[in-house]
């Protein structure tokens, strides 16, 4: 009582009035500068390309800033809120607080369940083993994409034993009601195992896609669209995508190895989609404060079992730690695609160097 | 002086730098899951029913984050600032800084005037003695609905006069040289009288409707709509919606009763619309941390004095405090529309378990 | 150490947790209410008259409000950020997070190098020397605005030698290969002299207006639109929009005496418009908390060398201080436009009070 007064005191003897309160605020900006490239010539013909020298966000994290705090319910329990949302800070677009997470989540020895909008289990540990620091110069094509934060999510993430770790989402479909495009839910699961140099994890995610193509980026991203024949209107009113990844690295102390394996499956009318897609990477601490990555990505799309598609792509990155919360970063990434049976390809090219300041 | 300096040097010390401000960080995050049915046979025929697990925000408090502050003037005068944003937990929608509230004010002796965005001083009380504890399950229809926090507000909050207090909300139509829609203005008033186990309020509010239906839910909430024949073509260039409310509560120790009566008035092309809405309730602290309680609402609408439609409202709703900022909270609520002359009714049920956190 | 642990036993201490960050919260509330006219009767015929009794956002400073930090990356270098909102007090309105400014800058003996959204070199002295403390009163008719805080931007702030500081700033032009609208980019610079009682500025900024007016207000803002013949059409898609200013201010004591002369130039199809714009004013501190000012602003139009319109405008404004971070103003302003060869004008008035409290 005495201390708390004391500590009034000092308060209020400080010439600006201090904010007393339960609410962390975090973030992370990022922003680059750089060069990306499209060039096509599917299907013969003169080679069209579009070349940008642009500014971006987020090129080794997405810039972001967000609320958080914790109040301790005795007897071991714990209440835990977080609401997180991006900012482009190149360019900064409409906002919608908590659009990267919003969430309650009460927290014990049994692990934390986290009520909200939120990442799925899949998307926990999708990029934990990505090569080139997990960053816009990732190597990682795929075919359609999943959805990373639903809405109207329950989430359970379990202790650690002995390295083991777990989480289990469950993303509400809540229009059954209405058919098709609404009609959505999203199941994850994921198994981790981290124990010194390893680090190996399983993850699983199913999600009703119904009509709604833009779900899994049929529409504008990802490999299928035009050139293969598959179209927004051959999606099954039940079409479900399920994405199936394994991955894991291994700390050698010179260099860290990575991979990815993931196989992803879309039902469409008359005929399944099917892409399996794997990546490989190294990461190499040249100094204390200086790593460099390269890493290679490839997928293969099959329409019941015949092959009508493949991305490559490979890239290098390297950071350099100014201090504690600023990294200065540079890399590159090259996607190609092509499809069977016919002439030419796309590319995507991008180099960029940026900075990013975590506070 | 030299207090300051030592409160600097101890801050300056500690390893974490600190943010130094005049402003306040607070906020709600309420989420939860629960079922909703939705029946309808108005009219005979086949019954429509549609239900829907889903997760929502603001079960028990509308979900929040806020910033505010103070700053002494001298003389017994303070500057205060709030802005107040709406989040939802369990599906983040686009934003708008400061839509629950956003204002400047003047406090003294005399009360505080405020300016800006603000809830009226109707709003103020209207929910006060609502049953089951002015939740998402406090059973209360009501006819029209009014505008709760309108821009462009000037509103007045006197001091408590042994017990006793007011206040009048005046919020700018500004654009009266547009007809119709726009040209909309909201007065409002209050008087509260709070003194030991007593609770009482009278409150008031008109505003300009104009042809704006939107502005009280004539077009998809509340009783009116397509079986009562009123329509927004109806909607009088000068057309006003008049709320009038007295409203209680008396704690017995055992148990707290509590009761509103609201008359709204709409006048529309060639009628008035007439509402009579009253409720009554009561909460019982079955622990020190555990309340229950139960309410029942009706809201009767006649049209030039002819009855035209009901509501009846009932529902349950109890709280369990995990902490000082953090409750559990379940409840039940339903809703029965008939119209008079016309077979069948329709009917909305909710219930749902939550969890709230007040950071 | 030790004091690090005393710190934090005192903060532990008090009653509410208080959250350590590296991060300030700061802002601006300013909400004003007052009375707008617009009176027209430009081409002869009855006068249009439209008055608005009114609440405003900004009448002083615009409102917002920011995160900022710093780190110290050691060697005198640091990393900065800041990410600061528009929020209009009066009627919040869709957010963008950042809208007014987001960066990372690099700061060190060599100045500092922001990446982000930004306010150009030419705005950061636009209004430096505005007459009536450029406020919502100031007057300054201007002929097409300029963009005052792109996306996209790199900018460089030189430190002060002897009173003498500069910068420049360049926005890219993102979308090159898509012609017209988009392929808009910016450029600007200042250099600034600030000693004593003198302040003078020059400030230049050049940009691609494409066929996009609305970059520079040319469809509904300033003087050129419907009366002069020049629509949004007669932009070229190489169209180019020039600002150079110069201005300063003389503080005498008992006044301050500022001035600015301001060339605007803009290529459309078929010719050239010409603005030149030029303000003065003075302020004056009539107590210790109490300040006056006056201005005057004149705008001219030319095509081609020929004269085609005018714009004349004339305020007053006072400030009180209340206190260190509370402000109360009152100011009116009257901006009237004419056009050569054609009978009649067009006026706006404005007169309001206000209050601005910075947090």
């Amino acid at each position: 009582m005495k201390k708390s007064l004391i500590a009034l005191a000092v308060l209020a003897a400080s010439g600006a009035a201090m904010a007393q309160s339960s609410v962390s605020i975090y973030g992370i900006a990022d922003v680059w500068v750089g060069k990306s490239t499209f060039k096509d010539n599917i299907g013969g013909g003169a080679t069209f390309k579009e070349s940008t020298t642009e500014m971006g966000s987020g090129g080794w994290d997405t810039s972001r800033i967000g609320f958080r705090g914790t109040e301790d319910l005795g007897g071991g329990l714990k209440a835990n809120f977080q609401i997180e949302t991006k900012i482009a800070i190149d360019s900064p677009a409409p906002t919608s607080l908590g659009d990267r997470t919003a969430y309650i989540g009460l927290a014990g020895g049994f692990g934390e369940v986290q009520l909200g909008k939120n990442w799925t289990a899949y998307d926990d540990v999708w990029g934990a083993h990505n090569n080139n620091f997990d960053s816009a110069f990732t190597a990682r094509p795929s075919a359609f994409g999943y959805t990373d934060n639903p809405n109207n999510t329950i989430k359970y993430i379990s202790p650690s034993f002995g390295g083991f770790t777990g989480a289990v989402s469950y993303s509400l479909g809540e229009d059954k009601a209405v058919a098709g495009d609404e009609s959505s839910n999203v199941f994850a699961l994921n198994v981790a195992y981290n124990n010194g140099p390893i680090s190996v994890a399983f993850a699983h995610q199913k999600e009703k896609v119904g009509e709604d193509g833009t779900k899994v980026g049929l529409d504008a991203e990802g490999l299928v669209g035009e050139f293969i024949g598959v179209t927004l209107a051959d999606l099954d009113p039940d079409s479900k995508l399920t994405n199936n990844q394994i991955s894991g690295s291994y700390d050698l102390g010179v260099a860290k190895l990575l991979a990815t394996y993931n196989k992803a499956k879309l039902s469409v009318l008359g005929g399944d989609l099917k892409s399996n897609e794997y990546t490989f990477g190294v990461e190499v601490p040249v100094a204390a404060n200086i790593s460099v990555g390269a890493g290679y990505g490839q997928a293969k799309l099959k329409i019941d079992g015949e092959n009508v598609a493949k991305a490559k792509s490979f890239g290098f990155a390297a950071y350099y730690s100014l201090s504690k919360r600023t990294t200065a970063y540079a890399g590159y990434s090259q996607t190609k695609v092509t499809f069977d049976g016919v002439t030419g390809s796309a590319k995507d090219t991008l180099y960029a160097v940026g900075v990013k300041h975590t506070f």
